[in-house]
């Protein structure tokens, strides 16, 4: 059986756990409708707001601003990109734009991904390890009947993902030894830098994460420890 | 309806949600009369292990010394309470005191608990507010089938109770004012000190938490928001 040492299962969201790129369109379509957008695709506005996720998260990782939360940095992002769509958010109610940065809270699981963790979850301790503040999570998961054990993630141990820290605080936080924690992931990167903390590693890819088009992420990097077509088959292949 | 500002029900748990001192007897009464003491009663025991918990605490709460987690309190407590009884720890292997330390991660719920916290949760998120720590927690929900939405606690915001950090910063993580809070505790002080927050105040007695001869918290001492006779008498009350 495949990852005999671990304990517990920590799965990346954003991607991994759940489609964020049809669901942003999805709640951005009326909001670009109603403030002056109507012919921008709703995937297109999505691409170019988590376009600027990468980038606000480096402020907090190369310590140049103290550790936000991801609801204040996405609120943040989602000013600085309407302009590139024609909106002034000066123009836009603060209660409409608030509305609309709940979004990321409002994502619905791929199909398998909730059936797969109440397997998985019958033998492991399941949470997420995701950028993710907690309020996010513990919204997103309520909504969508997503069975975690425990909502972790960059705001409980104050570490965005792929510093050492947000693994390494993860797993201690857990009370465990990193090889005793599987890091679930649809991204090369990330599992690789839990790799080199000492977490076991799963690769579940999400080929259409970033829509028709995607060219990353498609196959394995490395040989992880267990590669599955989807968390149900990450579960069969766990004998659950 | 009570209740009308609250979004999220936060549950103070030993004492409150499960049954601290009979969870602890049970599993301490093999190891007191392995390790030498038979005739020790282990309800004793457990309330001598628990007299302990608030000066370990204190340590943290007066800045003597960084937040350190219920486990590695607990832990030493262990240590120290065991020459009470005759006991040498030095004289017992790491592992069956680790063992007994784990009690913590083990107690059963009252009767009422999760039935009544089945029905709060379609209504509120429900989380725990505890100075146990996060796999203390994790573990103990997952034993008793406890659905928390979230693992919230000292350990998420570093502070323990009752200091405000502890209840203000719950708030914050929840991404709520202190108002929309509704703080569950069998414990007048903690409900004081969460009131003095802003936080809302449910109050549901545990007579027996201290034995059959408890003299304290057997009744309200402030006007809390709500007083129910159990978390099954508190879903009614809220109309779930």
């Amino acid at each position: 059986m495949p990852l005999p040492s671990v304990r517990a299962l920590v799965f990346d969201t954003f991607g991994t756990t759940v489609d964020w790129r049809t669901g942003v369109a999805r709640e951005a379509a009326a909001f670009l409708t109603q403030y002056g957008a109507p012919d921008i695709d709703p995937a297109t506005f999505a691409d170019a707001w988590r376009r600027r996720y990468g980038p606000s998260m480096e402020e907090v990782r190369s310590r140049r601003r103290p550790f936000t939360r991801l609801d204040v940095l996405h609120r943040e992002n989602l000013e600085a990109v309407l302009p590139e769509f024609g909106i002034d958010p000066a123009h836009v109610p603060a209660a409409a734009l608030d509305a609309l940065n709940l979004a990321w809270h409002r994502l619905d699981p791929w199909p398998d991904s909730v059936a797969g963790l109440h397997r998985l979850r019958q033998r492991f301790i399941i949470a997420p390890l995701s950028n993710g503040n907690i309020i996010l999570l513990t919204n997103m998961a309520k909504r969508a009947g997503i069975p975690w054990d425990a909502i972790l993630g960059a705001e409980v141990v104050q570490a965005y993902k792929p510093t050492p820290e947000s693994y390494l605080r993860t797993a201690d936080v857990l009370g465990m030894r990193p090889e005793e924690v599987g890091l679930v992931a649809a991204h090369n990167g990330d599992l690789a830098a839990g790799r080199a903390c000492g977490l076991k590693t799963v690769f579940v890819p999400r080929p259409t994460e970033y829509g028709p088009r995607q060219t990353t992420d498609l196959r394995a990097e490395q040989e992880w420890d267990v590669v599955a077509t989807s968390f149900e088959d990450l579960a069969a292949q766990l004998g659950l």
